[in-house]
């Protein structure tokens, strides 16, 4: 582990874990929610309103930022933090599902993933060198492996050669991080030095596949450990289980993060089956198409039945949001397409979910996270609150 | 005028005048520019980020709220103040502007224009009157009168017939206004006690029609007047020309108001010709289409030329948009169509118009406009800033 990488579980309760990890650009206290940044932003925010809400860690795509505006000028501006002028901890996924979203304009094959740019049709390929090396650019604290993510629902066959392949990719691209990292891969500029490679257990839904996954893995001994394959349309009590049976192998000493996940009651979910980091688009592109994430359960605000209502998305909810406007002024702006209703609802969603770990982080700590966890499924439904 | 209301010039400076307006929400140091809120927001922009620039006054529109969301149920919500979640004062425009703009969708006659809906077709009959009712329901500091706008070019027969037009309904205008203020009006709830009205001045580009505009609009005793019909595709100069001489035709001890002008310069030249108030889309409009107004002129923040700019927009400029980020990154956004793009643009082209309005009234105070004036033109240019 590099030096200024580090993790220490401070109190666990049940399988919960309450951690501190030291990246280079900082601490982040777990179990951790990361907003997601794509295109070096979050959707809807500025950075005040970002830094308002105060989260430890943002997340930023290898894929988007390597189409444009480029990783080599992303470095050659000082890497993400700078080109962003963000300066906590940022953690970039591989573009692995990107490049697998592109259905029909890619190719995998045992180098890497040709692809054709979603934008211009222009040609790429990925390779799990090339991933290490755009990330090294890129300068984030947590650089992700590329991995190769099986569709859902997939013939064995399938899912086990993609956990095979991104075995042997990992490999790879851990050779690669620790040559970058001696400063021994000449042409790659280093925006961050002291950054962190995280690998990613793949195998679907298949528990032995996930077994071999895990042992492989661990064994090239990463900064730590992701899930990755799920939350892809399998059923959400298979996704625990996977996550329950996954997380209990993975090393205690390393963080565990589960990639692109989810509802707020699976955040409670997998932080009880051993989870110590989340990222997902849900509040933020939720918030964008005008629903509103509570405590209670989900607000459509474009319903007609908020024209005129005039108290708050969550009467309890402290985001400036909440504080300042009226369902009926939020319907309004969404309504009418004032492009401030997705900021406003942004703000509102991200403040949830920050919100909602903050007290999870507490309720290990107090060893109360089991009445947390009951507690928030009496409260919070994923039906629209009425 | 209502006990509410109060207009003093502090200083003046050649013909340029440092004032102090009193409205039902405070007061407001003029000259100033009001930032456009058309459907109660200003376009990109949350209240925070608003109350951040700090304008004395914004402006919000009278034919899009009739539509959406209705001024009655504004009006239910205690008016525009309580509904948007804005303390300080707001002007609303009449609609007549948008209404004249609905070409072919209405139809004009003396009691007033008929139109159909941008939004679903639907008949709408504003008149004098009813446009009265509609801004006490939503309370603005500040209600115009239903105004008749001519195009530009048009015959002196048109010109003249949309001034006289534009008196008679002043006068039925003002009456409503009155019998409202009274509360002779049962079925209008006042949002606002103490709201003011202010008349328009029509007239095209000949000076002789203005004069009787100004002589028949001043005989009603509004609380303010404003210069309309303007900025509507006429040569820069001969909108200075019909500035500077209706300017000086209207009373010393009241308001002037230039409606919907214009480029920095324009504020800087009517100024000295003895406007108070102005308003302008073009600092938010511009700044969605990724058009920086600077001290230096203008820049197209989607230019290749600034792909690899590290340097912040305008260098000697405090906005949290120059302060924090670089023209690179601010292309970035634009380029991929982050809405965060338009936000921070906003942010940075009101803080310039403030600003700019804060350093005139400074010079004015001083007697120093007139340096002021000839420094901003050595400055300044219209022209792409390269």
């Amino acid at each position: 582990m590099p030096a200024d990488v580090g993790f220490h579980v401070i109190a666990t309760d049940g399988r919960a874990r309450r951690g501190r990890l030291r990246l280079a650009h900082g601490e982040i206290e777990t179990p951790v929610f990361m907003p997601v940044g794509t295109r070096a932003a979050v959707k809807g925010l500025t950075h005040d309103q970002v830094t308002a809400l105060d989260p430890d860690i943002i997340l930023a795509n290898t894929y988007h930022l390597h189409l444009r505006p480029g990783d080599e000028l992303i470095g050659r501006a000082g890497g993400l933090h700078a080109f962003m002028g963000w300066e906590r901890p940022i953690l970039t996924d591989s573009g692995g599902y990107q490049v697998f979203s592109l259905t029909g304009q890619r190719t995998i094959r045992e180098e890497g993933a040709a692809f054709r740019s979603h934008l211009d049709g222009s040609a790429h390929l990925l390779t799990p060198e090339s991933v290490v090396d755009i990330q090294a650019r890129l300068g984030s604290d947590v650089a992700m492996i590329f991995d190769e993510c099986a569709p859902w629902p997939a013939d064995r066959g399938v899912v086990e050669a993609a956990m095979e392949r991104t075995l042997r990719w990992a490999r790879r691209g851990r050779d690669r991080f620790l040559a970058v990292q001696a400063g021994e891969a000449p042409n790659v500029w280093r925006a961050t030095p002291g950054q962190a490679q995280f690998g990613i257990i793949q195998g679907g839904t298949h528990l032995d596949l996930r077994d071999r996954s895990v042992a492989g893995t661990v064994a090239m001994d990463f900064e730590a450990y992701a899930i990755g394959g799920l939350s892809v349309g399998e059923p959400v009590d298979l996704m625990y289980e996977v996550v329950g049976h996954t997380a209990a192998q993975l090393p205690e000493d390393r963080p565990r993060y589960l990639m692109g996940t989810g509802m707020p009651d699976d955040l409670v979910e997998c932080v009880a089956r051993g989870i110590d980091m989340f990222d997902c688009v849900l509040p933020t592109r939720n918030a964008r198409n005008g629903q509103l994430l509570t405590r209670h359960g989900l607000i459509s605000i474009k319903n007609a039945r908020y024209a005129e209502d005039l108290s708050p998305p969550d009467p309890e909810c402290e985001c400036p949001t909440c504080r300042r406007h009226s369902r009926a002024y939020l319907r309004h702006l969404y309504t009418v397409g004032e492009m401030t209703a997705a900021t406003l609802n942004t703000v509102h969603n991200l403040h949830f979910y920050l919100d909602t770990m903050r007290a999870i982080r507490k309720a290990i700590e107090f060893g109360t996270f089991e009445q947390f966890r009951q507690e928030f499924h009496r409260t919070f439904s994923r039906r629209q609150v009425t």
